[in-house]
């Protein structure tokens, strides 16, 4: 059986998300975002076509560096407003039965034990239906919004993150058994207590006594993705995470990077296959050449190189140089900050070619524009050769990004054998299963978070991940 | 034109909320309360019967002290499992159009801003329907899961909870002007970024610099419910609340307290009628007398006293000790903690006594068992003489007690004029207009978060409240 795709909405609850400047397109539905129905339509969408889940990003604060203010961000709706994710959840679970929900939060400023019974509480409402996206903040204008002067440095945020994870899942996994809710209405016996405990975490961030508020869910641990960019992202990924978001700008570099994730999973005891592999991906198709060549000439008129910049958290005002300047020259005359530039581009590239960078589709190894043949001849490359095992399907246009793929690569792919037919008279899975096969539905056994179910660990403290010193960066 | 009742239906996202032992009644869902479907048909139950607002309490830890463990809680699922309230409000709004909801949030232990968030979030996602019951975290459990070895003392939970809502108004009320949204697709701009500012709060309790993350919402600050049962929680309340739940075992001792609120309010410099006076009521209710008698006693022979011990915390075990002796008695041969018997109970009454009060329906002053002649006599007297506006309709099987309540009282009360004719073809008004009438969806100007309307205020620190000292305890 050919290896099998599996495929993620790209979400935000907010205007622009990704491709800024879109949101002016006559057809683009993002202003629609603050209202339950747009959701809702796209739930809906996304179950009709038979995606995997609805993933939604978030950040909580402002990318107010460029130019030295939010002003930008504001003007462009880049990322503001933004509004909660996990609260679209239980609208979009109350339409569909088969979609899951990915939901971004971070560990960085708010308590385990709250965000514990919230993920318990989606899980019991989407009936297992729900994953974790685990994200550490970055963005400096959300440490002033949770009382810290600046961001929280890189490697200390993944240790903040490893013992969070560690009181979820004694929250989780540990505190109450499977067989604790008995209902016994003739005993009067909701919860035998004899199942059911205190955790008692004393560490080094937090202390929590416990018991979880929430009786055990489908999941208990909702399904764990997460975004390794650096090495101390990798070694908390090869610990914790279950679906990884990677990228990579040739297949070589994508198999490298798969490959040495593979090495730190089974460093950590974990099989090689413990992880499934997902990267963004833009997808434009049509019925005929010339109707991609329409959507990609439209879309390219519109793209914002200033909302992009804005996003890159970027320090230089670029497009107040003179467009035929190098980077290198402007390095050379000592512009300030000038030389942070080459994280994103080349010294010899000029300013106008830096800028035409920033307002693209961002058509890289995971972009690929043509009818759904040409579609679907690049999936399988990326699925087969690069060894990936889904894709976060960045949107242009709401719906129309959406709907052409439910309606012209669906069909197509289907007929490859590269998804599953759509069975609705099935009952439906969790996310987990949906992802590593039915009867899945909780972490396996030698995943970490597991030791917790021998109450016997919840007395003995865990061995905290060791991070390697790096200056890289979170995506969330 | 006779005044109207407001009705919220008083609910909790848990089995047993306040009539424990009822969730064994062969009648009842309560066990269904993990399911989206169960607050669906609430909330369609509660729009359908002219309910003003599905109100929810929470805690957010084990009661605990009880025979020194959460055992009797667990067992009668008094309040715990208990999952969070506000991810119910999404699945029932898009099931609504003209209910509101009230959700209960604890200003003790997580961070002003994302709240801020997900309080705008929902008022976005429910066109204006979402109100907010003010709490302080009282439960001893709930402080050790947020790091604490115990309860923050009362007053200062106080005074913390005044700067949280002073950060709160600032995000809501001061960040974002009306007008700052533009939608401009043709200039490009979404928001603009001169009608959008920094908070900068620098308190004694927060740091938080904003801009707030959500566009202006239809109410922008949720409507304010608090309970006040203490000095603290009335100077609180006298400047902050708009629906305050109170009590009284007297008609004489109803008027007093709402006297004394509207002295407080005008003291704060806030019009008498500045709030709405809203208490819990128990109805019982049938087509004849018969049926009434019947449901009494099916309830009654169900509640549980020792449920009712774990909610208030008890620290004595009075079902071990000899029926026939007097509380006064327990107190005098010296056994541990007896005096604290005295806050519920007096001297003179017996061990078997003080049991069958803790097994009863809360028959007080707002409890009433008839046919709905009956109870709407009864409902007409608290509102004409008691002076109250509303009730929190205590369920005592879900959803009999609601289901009744619609088919059976509201139609006599509509008849009496003393609940609006439902008018679907209407536009839905927001929770606070439903409250106070139309055009009226933000706080009034006089309110004290109205204040950081003027942009000047968010740069001088408002003068913080004053508490009298006092022993006593907010009800979550």
């Amino acid at each position: 059986m050919p290896k099998r795709l599996h495929v993620n909405l790209f979400e935000m609850n907010c205007v622009s998300h990704i491709m800024h400047g879109m949101w002016v397109h006559p057809d683009n539905n993002r202003h629609r975002f603050n209202d339950l129905d747009f959701w809702i339509e796209t739930a809906q969408l996304a179950e009709h076509g038979g995606f995997d889940a609805v993933f939604l990003a978030d950040v909580i604060g402002t990318y107010d560096r460029f130019r030295d203010g939010p002003d930008v961000s504001l003007r462009e709706a880049m990322q503001i407003p933004n509004n909660d994710p996990l609260l679209l959840v239980p609208a979009m679970a109350a339409a569909t039965s088969h979609l899951g929900f990915g939901v971004t939060f971070s560990t960085t400023y708010e308590p385990p034990f709250a965000f514990a019974r919230r993920m318990s509480t989606l899980d019991h409402l989407t009936k297992g239906r729900i994953g974790w996206n685990i994200v550490t903040s970055y963005l400096p204008n959300a440490a002033r919004n949770f009382g810290h002067s600046d961001e929280v440095p890189h490697d200390h945020r993944y240790e903040i993150a490893d013992e969070y994870l560690d009181v979820l899942y004694k929250l989780w996994e540990g505190s109450w058994d499977d067989d604790a809710v008995v209902q016994d209405r003739e005993r009067r016996i909701y919860t035998d207590p004899s199942k059911v405990r205190y955790i008692d975490h004393v560490g080094e961030h937090y202390r929590v006594a416990g018991p979880h508020l929430s009786q055990p869910s489908r999941q208990r641990t909702p399904l764990l993705y997460q975004a390794s960019g650096s090495p101390a992202g990798l070694e908390f990924a090869a610990r914790h995470a279950e679906v990884l978001f990677i990228g990579g700008l040739t297949q070589e570099a994508v198999r490298r990077n798969i490959a040495a994730t593979r090495a730190r999973l089974v460093a950590h005891g974990r099989p090689p296959d413990a992880v499934r592999f997902v990267v963004m991906a833009g997808i434009v198709t049509g019925r005929t050449d010339n109707e991609v060549a329409d959507k990609l000439r439209s879309y390219r008129a519109l793209v914002s190189a200033e909302g992009a910049l804005a996003h890159s958290l970027s320090a230089v005002d670029l497009p107040r140089f003179d467009p035929a300047l190098t980077i290198g020259a402007l390095i050379d005359r000592g512009e300030p900050k000038a030389e942070t530039l080459l994280r994103r581009f080349r010294r010899e590239q000029t300013v106008a070619d830096a800028l035409r960078q920033m307002a693209g589709l961002h058509e890289d190894r995971f972009f690929v524009a043509g009818t759904p043949d040409v579609v679907c001849d690049a999936i399988e490359i990326w699925l087969d050769q690069d060894g990936i095992d889904g894709i976060n399907l960045r949107q242009y246009l709401s719906f129309e990004t959406a709907r052409d793929f439910v309606e012209l690569v669906v069909p197509e792919l289907r007929r490859r054998g590269r998804l599953a037919e759509p069975d609705r008279s099935a009952a439906p899975l969790t996310l987990r299963e949906r992802t590593f096969g039915e009867g899945q539905a909780r972490l396996p056994p030698g995943h970490f978070g597991a030791r917790y179910r021998d109450p016997a660990n919840l007395r003995t403290p865990a061995e905290r991940l060791r991070f390697p010193q790096d200056d890289g960066r979170s995506a969330a």
